[in-house]
């Protein structure tokens, strides 16, 4: 069994992988052209660099482990997946990305994009500011990423509602007592939202799942965070509320386009604050997902099911 | 009995008021010159606003309720007050100071300060970051604020120790499991503190509690925050630790001179973020002190003990 890795391991982790599934040979791909070669032997393959580049050259690839939770830009690849499995890196990175979406909603609700532009300028203007404690908010993505944000949100004192694509009819509690709304009803609660955040996969059904309709039927006063993918708000339609005041604000930690242009019109906007897919941020080794590769690898040797396996139709 | 109100009362608190102290009378103080010449009959003075600038002019106060949580300035006043019962809004602002505090601390972690800056500059570059859970918090000053921040953190998993100026001995849990230090042995826990947090009332005590030594104690990677008062830290030695790298970065919502002149050394600091007093944001009628101003005039006109009273030695 070959198990092509498009990453370098460190020696602790190289053992690991070999404890994990005694006899595999281990490559590693070091560019492009080198995981092109090695792809055509490879059995699995893990990481997602070079992958989409080498997997024309595949020929007895049956699983593929990524480092990544969003699997849009993977399963692009379309027909060249059919026979393959795919992992991904769900839960690995929960809590950080929770963590930094409560900075966001903070950082709304305490203005301090905003703060931060008059220090730049010397200007000290002290200004009325909200506070998130009694209010509501609406998160779209009710998987490992939103409860763990639902859960802080809580802790602040927030009332949280969650939207699930599983959900049938209408909103009811789940067994931590958030609201749980369907696809069918969802819309509904947005008036009554102060804080609407989007923690969704980008799947044909999330394109463009919050647009114009969806914003205008927030109340004026509310922020808006995206904490999953770029393209599943309209970016347009929130440039167009904010600068018509129909919404107080956003936080973009994704956006359609990465990096955006220079002359991308979400640049020019103070009321977005923006960071740069930062939401699981850069790591230094041992990376996060290293328990998670060795243990799929010693169910991949042992012929045990896969954690993670993402269903190709629904796109996560 | 006569009470002055040092701002104009909407008509619900006023009817309020009335009610609390049926036959006295209330006298509203609409300018400095106003306030000059209708202290002279007060038995009471109701909120700040120009009420150092009247003292001169009491001649039979007796109590003074203040609508801020810190005293120093008001304390400035010194035997002028020695008749005068001073109370203060303690507790009425915790839960927004709490809050302030959390957003600055996950800016810190998150670097959301030096994102916006790059997002002035229309540049999205991705960086390694830190999470506050499982990290360490120490908190100076363990009153309603101090512990409003304690009950944040834990929440987002840090672990969390305070510095109180009345406890004795060694260091120990206190009712919520908090560890507590005393103020003659807090100093060692500094090299052990990932998150220093000021949330101290100024008093000649904490007049520049944490200075060059308390800095340097701290490891490199740390963050400070101060949501009390400017003077309590040495903000020269501040932007010196920074500057040589000894400190990771800072959020100050005071400083030592409100509003910093234009060539204040702290302007010129990225990795500070300032925002302008507002962990206690502006605010719209009907104010928050309010409920509390009532209670204590029925206090006040039944003879029974006042809340929130402020020990004059102690400084609050």
């Amino acid at each position: 069994m070959r198990l092509l890795l498009m990453y370098e391991p460190s020696a602790q982790h190289r053992a690991a992988l070999t404890a994990a599934a005694p006899g595999a040979t281990l490559l590693v791909a070091r560019s492009e052209a080198e995981a092109q070669q090695l792809i055509a032997e490879a059995d699995a393959v893990l990481g997602n660099r070079y992958f989409l580049q080498a997997l024309p050259y595949a020929r007895r690839l049956r699983w593929m482990q990524s480092n990544s939770m969003g699997m849009d830009l993977i399963l692009r690849a379309g027909e060249q997946l059919r026979e393959v499995v795919l992992t991904n890196a769900r839960g690995v990175y929960d809590d950080e990305l929770a963590e930094h979406c409560l900075a966001l909603a903070l950082a709304l609700a305490r203005g301090l994009h905003l703060a931060r532009d008059r220090q730049q300028q010397r200007r000290w203007e002290r200004m009325p500011l909200a506070t998130l404690a009694g209010r509501r908010a609406l998160i779209l993505g009710w998987g490992g990423v939103g409860r763990a944000i639902a859960r802080r949100l809580r802790a602040l004192g927030m009332t949280v509602a969650g939207v699930r694509r599983s959900h049938q009819g209408p909103p009811a509690p789940d067994a931590d007592g958030f609201l749980i709304w369907g696809p069918a009803s969802w819309r509904a609660a947005l008036p009554h939202t102060d804080l609407l955040i989007l923690a969704l996969p980008l799947t044909p059904d999330t394109y463009r799942l919050v647009g114009a309709e969806e914003l205008a039927a927030l109340p004026a006063h509310a922020w808006l965070i995206n904490i999953g993918r770029g393209a599943t708000l309209d970016e347009s339609a929130l440039l167009h509320a904010l600068a018509s005041d129909r919404l107080a604000g956003a936080a973009l930690d994704v956006l359609a386009d990465e990096p955006p242009p220079p002359d991308h019109p979400i640049w020019a906007e103070a009321r977005v604050l923006l960071t740069p897919h930062v939401g699981r941020s850069l790591e230094q080794p041992p990376y996060r997902w290293e328990a998670l590769f060795v243990e799929n690898v010693r169910r991949f040797a042992a012929g045990e099911p896969l954690l993670n396996v993402v269903d190709q139709q629904r796109g996560y």
